[in-house]
């Protein structure tokens, strides 16, 4: 099973994520608030591209989500802060959602075999998910305005260190569809691996060192950081299927 | 004084690197082996993109070196191994060099301000002599075909360490052209050092991980492999001036 690291939305050609699992990451903050909106209760999230098409699609009911600028969209319910999307707002509902960055990689990845949603909220969770399914796995971090983002690249670096302590484990999918596969991870996967065994130790620390993380922390937005530098606290890896996304446990292996 | 690091060739806007000091990075092997040549006493190297230019070039008494899929051009007299590079075969004469990469990232570099060859061989006068320039720093890895190569990551990141240390002695200029200025290093820069800490203390290794160095050392090269990973070994920050390369020391600061 190949792995490779892609740096930014800019970076992807469709075509190469055919057949593939890909991983869109976008820690600040697009994955990191869809995953905890569905650990919230929401029914699912409808990831789309356009303020119109969002204000199109939506249904009395329902709940418009996102952010243009950092900032909440005007006329809608909830910004991309995940620390909005609680239990009592969100619980059993349908969220419409838009932001710059990372729904847009999701619109991306839209040939793709399999679209997982990743984080370092669920690290494990979607490292064990793209495991077992069949297909090389490719991580689209969504950058910023197509720029790469570090905290991005450490999510990488993060899930390419679960999948590999899978692999010891002897769960790694094969090409007979059983465990014991073994995982190739591409030079730009490498160097992610390796500056998140650097900075692990603290990781919130790295974030709020990125320019994400300080345009974030200067505009109100300090407690989003520390929030989605958590690893592992959410067992959701919930996968983009006819456009949506539901939540999803990960696979029994 | 701000710091950017490109991954690839191919990610290069040339009017980005307009009154720039662009650190031209192949440390697998293009600018290890200019650096070396220079080292071992050649007049000059004269970077080509093509076999074709090269051969137009070149006159009696000088050498053609280069590669192309990492083996020596017909005709050529030296291939893109450092080790060739001796005192006896170069030393006073001028050297037309092309490889599939490196060469082709200096000639992406021709707007810049300031073109330097870097390599780990001659990291800390490289970045003595960027950190005195007058412009912004961009590092332009070269990468293998238009991909992300480890060795080029991790020598940027290198680099970003001795231009930090200068910071800390006072030694960046500042935009009175003195010293005490400040640096800023982009996402992508922060990765490479935080990776490039995490692996300093076995770089040979590091370095023999990575999709070049794996080929290198099947196809026979694992010594070259093992001279490039080395640190500061030369004082040469050579700069390209008029389309060609002469050996200079670092800049007194």
């Amino acid at each position: 099973m190949n792995i490779q690291v892609i740096s930014s939305v800019n970076e992807a050609r469709t075509d190469d994520l055919q057949h593939k699992t890909v991983i869109v990451i976008d820690v600040l903050r697009a994955t990191s608030t869809i995953l905890r909106a569905l650990d919230a209760g929401c029914s699912q999230v409808i990831p789309v591209e356009t303020v119109n098409q969002a204000k199109s699609l939506h249904r009395p009911g329902e709940l418009l989500g996102g952010e243009r600028f950092c900032k909440k969209i005007p006329g809608f319910d909830l910004g991309n802060s995940p620390l909005e999307y609680t239990s009592e707002l969100v619980d059993g509902k349908t969220i419409i959602f838009t932001t710059t960055n990372g729904t847009r990689a999701i619109q991306k990845a839209s040939k793709a075999g399999h679209i997982l949603i990743g984080g370092m909220l669920n690290a494990e969770a979607c490292a064990r998910k793209a495991a077992m399914l069949y297909g090389d796995i490719v991580m689209l971090c969504a950058g910023t305005q197509d720029v790469f983002s570090l905290e991005d690249g450490l999510c990488a670096g993060l899930l390419i260190e679960e999948l590999l302590k899978l692999q010891a484990e002897g769960l790694i999918r094969s090409a007979a569809g059983t465990g014991g596969g073994s995982l190739t991870v591409d030079d730009f996967g490498l160097v992610m691996l390796q500056a998140y065994r650097h900075v692990r130790g603290n990781l919130e620390g790295a974030l709020l060192s990125g320019v994400g993380g300080k345009r974030l922390s200067r505009i109100g937005f300090h407690d989003d950081v520390v929030y989605c530098a958590q690893v592992s606290i959410l067992d959701q890896a919930p996968v983009v299927r006819n456009g949506r996304l539901e939540a999803g446990m990960s696979l029994p292996l």
